[in-house]
């Protein structure tokens, strides 16, 4: 077998191009190396929110994760510990994989062609942002590898997930003779239970992935496909998936045929699997055209219409009522017959659209999503392109997402077992309330959803109100070491105050009402519980474990006390805006007097001595970390030193104080901001893919933009360039959000934390133009910065004007024209923090930023510079 | 079937009994209760710190633990974490179930006899404390419960464990037929891998037990019994059992026969098993006579001769050369045929003592024990039996261990998996120190045997010097929850002051060279790597967890900064005491300085407003626990609360200031010792059995010798009442040792710490008169005190005088000679310090202190006000 060295390939243009060029909307993949196949399944990965297909190889088989998920499809398994303690969680939830439907295997003359053991003349991947779809081409020119007897073709596979149509995976493959006739015959799966591959079990983070998850309970065969209905076995869950093949042949590229008596189409069923099998002969120039369609239903729920898209409207998904799920797996799922009526629906839904049809439709869904979201940095396409992809995956892990959670990894693969986790609030859905509010609100109402659970988990930790869990599918707690989980309680107030973003940049007093306050009151509970007051009556919260992973356990962490704060206060505004509401909740008084007493009284731990906050009580007395003795293939630390050591240091896994600053800005002056950051950018070693980005942010406010511009670049190539390791098991949808945040929150200097948008934009020397568009209560506001002036245009179809903050004054706009306004001279930000020896960001060559500057995640892996983000 | 309701017996003397009664010698059990019988096997459990078997019935079946163990037979097993974390240690070593000897079933007119089904007319079982046996005797008049059928019998079987011959235990079973003839047969088993019964799945803090740990590699068969080998799947050990039986009829009591043609016996074999068959029929007053032999051998090496008793000398133990065993499992044993033939050979020895012979030797070994330690309280019966019922454990813990570790259970149980932790250099061994100093020297010795694999561990942890594992078997760290594992480094301090003290007290320079050196310097370089120095020259251990585990990973300590500064100042002082070794070990004249300047600028957190020590930094400052809100069955609190909320309060679980107090006690004023106990004892619930001996010697010390009284009654009654909840999986062997503890160092003012014996004896109320001796420096110090004078008798057979200190003045001693001098008027202790609401220990009526104060395990259970002390 021979395997050859990869060079994925990232747009490489041979003279600068414009940052709007084609490439700048593509990522592409030329040789295939079984070494990068598993970053390329995240990388490709296909989804919606709902419905997630990663990019595997169409011959079958996968690096040892799962290719196709559902959200919110998990099973259960037991959580075990060397030493049990008291509210350690019993049961792990964990997603799973659900019947595959992408394996359409291509014998040619009886041969398997598998890109893994021959050596096709041309092969590549194309990931289409504009489209949404995964293109693969590859001629087979030579004699097959292993035998030289079977004829050249070329292949195609055009893949999609629907973001109109939900529940429907697309794939339409052609496959054309070339010099002489050919003999092709298609094995198309849908196979449940898949074997997977070999995953990697020496990495302690990797995923857990559960042999066998599904147990099936019906099997229909029909003409050119069947359905599978399977049940978890313990989680209570059913899953049903149901394919269907259109055949036809072509003659040349433009004059279509019926196909020919003689391209038969059989099935065979066997235990898990549906394989529909297409075989015909083609002569030269001749084509096999097979579209392959797959769609599925969860027990949990069917797929939402999309909310708040009103051209979505008309198309219904899902078919006859179901019950929905309960999350604990104690309740029934609907009967199997509803569940496979809802899958046909579907599918006969997308056979009737037809692959055009559905080409269409997700154009037209990304038109209009690009209209919005599209971020433009120009002088930088590497960057562009990566900016793009981070905020196409953006859209496929929200799209469809409803009222359930987004997981950390998106459903890109099951890394931290699908879990999700604080930086869905603190990340994803902050980008997501400016540009497409209606996909924040559904998470949130998801966090509504699983109150209960919350409120029940408070009482087992003693405590009252609602404890959200650190990591979760269905609402209940799920993590496996408290320290870095459970005592985490400012996940709490990070959906509390995601929860008052989502109304400040909406305007949505519903949402607040019937969604948001009791979110703010059972949380500002729990703080009121868990805080207590000191003799001089300052309040305090100890015991607890902010952003920062290497320390834990601290007293007064800086972040969540002030994130508390917001929470607490925002509970008694919230409460007060709507007093029927809160007296329906229990809310007295007294209570409220009790939380804004609290919040006034909120220890903001402070080291006089070096002028700087702490990240948490006594942080800047630990000792020093030792970076001139630690070795650059130490990193990420948490892999080769022991907590015990790095709780006790001053070494920063990823932003602490630096991310407070960002968040509760105002609760700093601006010379406070920047020693803080001086401070802590000396000790942040960015183990987690989290940190660059709220480092970016802060490092462009106080005018560092080199820096500011390295780190962006970090955040952006994190997973694009595999600069991280853990990329294999799912993006880190988190930190692709980030991107975003580090050029709109950063470059841009967009704030809303004093109650209306206000933007302090600059540009970093590498770029000429960048423009953005964010939403703010119900209006559109592009934003184009240039080197000395910025233009801001409110959407002609807006409701009315608005006033913003431009660098600190006023400025009015009227719906439908522009208005330019120049840069202030930026002030002097002095000399640019120092970052831990060794661990500075990489920087961009700002003369010639057009060169890649990491080809390839296995170049980015030898490279002992390559920052290596471990866990979160 | 019927189940009685228990009423185990202690000593209940109808009218008030001098202590020297000889009911306080034993320890009896009357009817049988099924919910009982898991404790009593612990409380019944034979051993000789080798060989261990727990007080199973003869009938066979246990509790859920296995019956019989081997110091240091262990078995591996993985240990996985929902989270894994760098340095997690990823194998359990688990103490196993050797095979059962025990079983030695009776059958009368072919019905089996069991008491958990019959109801005999009488059955007792008797510890006697110095006979080193276990009797039980049994009366079967009754109908067989059954079948109304089987004639009436007298049974009486006699277990021991010898002390002398560490291999061996033996069975006599004696089977009187009374009003009629009857068929008696009995099934006398060694079997391994037995079936055990349902341990307590619920509790979290249950061992560890591995389900068929032995696989059979060889099995012989012989006239009157035969022998198993085996060895364990993975920590590749090897374990050989060798049985025989010896057969006698008896007429009458004492008239004695051979045993006639008809007593006919039989062996059978089955995978596991050998089966002897012994029957006979018994004419009216016949009885039969069995005596079962059984013997050991073990892999890891052969049970030593007891070291530096010359009366021992004569017998040898083991057979052949046996290749010492690589603790890690990845050595080979002694072929097989070298483990059989030891375990033959003790067997032969056995036979050639005879039953008789193996009795007196025993006897033997205790009178010679209790010379030395039993400590005479008079005054309080119950007390004194409890006391005894301790210094046997104590004796039974470790008269055999030799160089190997003294598990936290004994070899009672395998609670703890039959780990070893500090609480054998803090307790245990700190005991053996004064009493069988050469009985403490042999663990140390392990500790520098383990060296290597604790270089290893802090390498692994980057740290420098040694790391001594918080609990392990053979030297690997096997804890699996580092916050109260690995993170608790005093245990390497522990390790340190335990060789200083056992050189102070025995005087002896080899020891203190070739062991104690080297173990004192890899520690203290492990503190020197741990620690800080902080702006103002302070020296800092942070990150830590101290002996309160309520508390965890704290910075400063207060008892690990002392005993770390203790361990430094005894490196630097042993070092320069032993300039040749030290050069040998690597010692620099700049490491010993750098020793000396951290001891010297050890940081002692100390609280100037509340005039106390802090237990760790910023401890005061902890929110206070909330005792009125807290519910009597809420104790222990860690299987109520989660860590979360325990670890940020002011709660204290075991003694920490306080011992800091006891075991550094010249590093504080009297005035500081009073304050801080009174702040502690307000704090301290004693949840685990570890606290109250501490909390007795500094109450003690203070005055407070009513408070004292409670809490050695306490500690004393832990175990034989069952006022804790983990008897069942062995008895708390340090607690034991914290008896002697509370009463010699506690109301005998014992202090070894300045360099020379001195006592400051105080009688509490309820004792007329306390008799204790220890050894010092080859010396016999024998103390008795009585409520207004103290006598001191220098033994005669000593090698001279002696200087002692009492109550602060020196009191000169010679051999033979006792001096009587006063005591000094005791001050004004003040009022005493109040315990934690609903915590307070519970007082002994001084008025009668011979009622029982619970009369059973049960009834303590029931109680609310029970103490019911958690783990460790």
């Amino acid at each position: 077998m021979t395997r050859h060295r990869p060079t994925p390939q990232v747009p490489r243009p041979r003279t600068a191009p414009a940052s709007d060029d084609p490439d700048t909307w593509l990522v592409r993949e030329d040789p295939v190396s079984a070494e990068e196949l598993s970053d390329l399944e995240s990388i490709f990965a296909l989804g919606n929110g709902w419905l997630g297909v990663r990019g595997v190889l169409d011959e079958g088989g996968t690096s040892g994760l799962p290719s196709t998920y559902l959200n919110s499809c998990y099973e259960e398994r037991e959580l075990t510990y060397p030493e049990q303690g008291y509210a350690f969680p019993e049961r792990n939830q964990v997603l799973i994989g659900v019947p595959d439907g992408t394996p359409l295997r291509l014998f040619v003359d009886d041969q398997p062609l598998d890109v893994r053991d021959d050596r096709p003349d041309r092969h590549e991947r194309v990931l289409d942002l504009r489209a949404g779809t995964l293109s693969r081409t590859l001629h087979e020119r030579a004699p097959h590898g292993r035998t030289p007897s079977s004829a050249p073709v070329r292949v195609t596979w055009t893949r999609l997930v629907s973001l109109v149509e939900p529940a429907v995976l697309g794939i339409r493959c052609e496959v054309t003779a070339l010099d002489r006739t050919a003999r092709v015959r298609l094995h198309s799966d849908l196979r449940a239970n898949p074997e997977l591959g070999d995953a990697d079990g020496d990495d302690p983070r990797a995923p857990t992935t559960l042999d066998r998850p599904l147990v099936a309970e019906h099997r229909v065969v029909d003409r050119a496909g069947g359905l599978l209905a399977h049940r978890t076995r313990t989680s209570g869950q059913r899953v049903a998936a149901a394919v269907t093949h259109l055949v036809e042949t072509v003659t040349s590229d433009d004059d279509r045929e019926e196909a020919p008596a003689e391209a038969r189409i059989a099935v065979a069923a066997e235990s898990d699997l549906i394989r529909t099998i297409v075989e015909t002969e083609l002569a030269p120039g001749q084509r096999l055209v097979l579209t392959k369609l797959v769609a599925y239903a969860h027990s949990a729920d069917q797929p939402p219409a999309e909310a708040g898209r009103p051209h979505d409207g008309d198309r219904k998904t899902g078919g006859g009522p179901v019950r929905p799920h309960d999350g604990n797996g104690t309740g029934g799922g609907p009967v199997r017959a509803e569940l496979v009526a809802a899958a046909r629906a579907a599918l006969d839904r997308a056979v009737e659209r037809g692959w055009a049809g559905l080409l269409a439709d997700q154009r037209a869904y990304l038109d209009a999503y690009w209209a919005d979201a599209d971020v433009l940095v120009d002088g930088d396409p590497q960057l562009q392109q990566a900016v793009r992809f981070a905020l196409f995956h953006l859209v496929q892990a929200a799209a469809r997402t409803g009222d359930r959670p987004i997981p950390a990894k998106g459903l890109t693969g099951n890394g931290y077992d699908g879990h999700t986790m604080w930086d869905a609030e603190i990340f994803v859905l902050r980008v997501l309330t400016y540009l497409r509010p209606e996909l924040a609100a559904g998470p949130l109402r998801w966090r509504h959803d699983t109150l209960d659970q919350a409120r029940e988990r408070a009482r087992t930790l003693r405590l009252a109100g609602a404890a959200f869990p650190w990591r979760t599918i269905g609402g209940r707690e799920c993590s496996g070491y408290w320290p870095a989980g459970t005592a985490a309680l400012h996940v709490n107030a990070d959906i509390a105050v995601a929860v008052l973003r989502h109304a400040t940049a909406t305007g949505d007093l519903g949402f607040l009402r019937d969604t948001g306050l009791e979110l703010l009151v059972e949380t500002a509970r729990l703080w009121s519980r868990v805080g207590h007051y000191d003799d001089a009556g300052g309040f305090h919260l100890h015991g607890v474990t902010g952003p920062d992973e290497y320390t834990a356990l601290v007293n007064d962490n800086l972040f969540t006390n002030l994130m508390a704060r917001k929470n607490l206060l925002g509970a008694v505004e919230t409460a007060c805006r709507f007093p029927q509401r809160a007296r329906e909740l229990g809310v007295e008084p007294a209570e409220l007097n009790a939380w804004r007493a609290a919040a006034e009284a909120m220890h903001l731990p402070y080291d006089p001595k070096r002028g700087v906050h702490e990240q948490c009580a006594g942080f800047t007395a630990l000792p020093e970390w030792d970076f001139a003795g630690t070795d650059a293939a130490e990193y990420p630390l948490l892999l080769h030193y022991p907590y015990l050591e790095l709780y006790r240091r001053q070494v920063v896994k990823q932003a602490d104080v630096v991310l407070a600053m960002q968040d509760c800005g105002s609760a700093f002056t601006a010379e406070e901001k920047a020693r803080n950051f001086a401070y802590y950018e000396r000790r942040t070693v960015r183990d987690s893919s989290l940190s660059a980005c709220g480092q970016a942010v802060l490092a462009a406010e106080l005018g560092h933009l080199d820096l500011a511009y390295a780190l962006l670049a970090e955040s952006a190539l994190h997973d694009l360039h595999s600069l991280g390791d853990q990329t294999r098991d799912g993006l880190h949808v988190a930190a692709l959000a980030g991107v975003w945040i580090a050029l709109v929150v950063g470059f841009g200097g967009f704030r809303d934390e004093d109650g209306g948008p206000a933007f302090s934009p600059r540009l970093p020397p590498a770029l000429h133009r960048m423009r953005f568009a964010l939403r703010w209560q119900g209006r559109r506001i592009q934003v184009t910065v240039e080197p000395d002036e910025v233009t801001y245009l409110l959407a002609a179809d807006g409701p009315d004007g608005l006033e913003l903050r431009h660098h600190g004054r006023p400025v009015t706009l009227v719906p439908g024209r522009a208005v330019t306004v120049p840069l202030p001279p930026a002030p002097d930000p002095g000399p640019e923090p120092a970052s831990p020896p060794g661990r500075r960001p990489r920087r961009r060559n700002s003369q010639a930023p057009v060169e890649p500057v990491t080809a390839a995640p296995a170049a980015a892996r030898r490279d002992p510079r390559g920052n290596r983000p471990g866990r979160r």
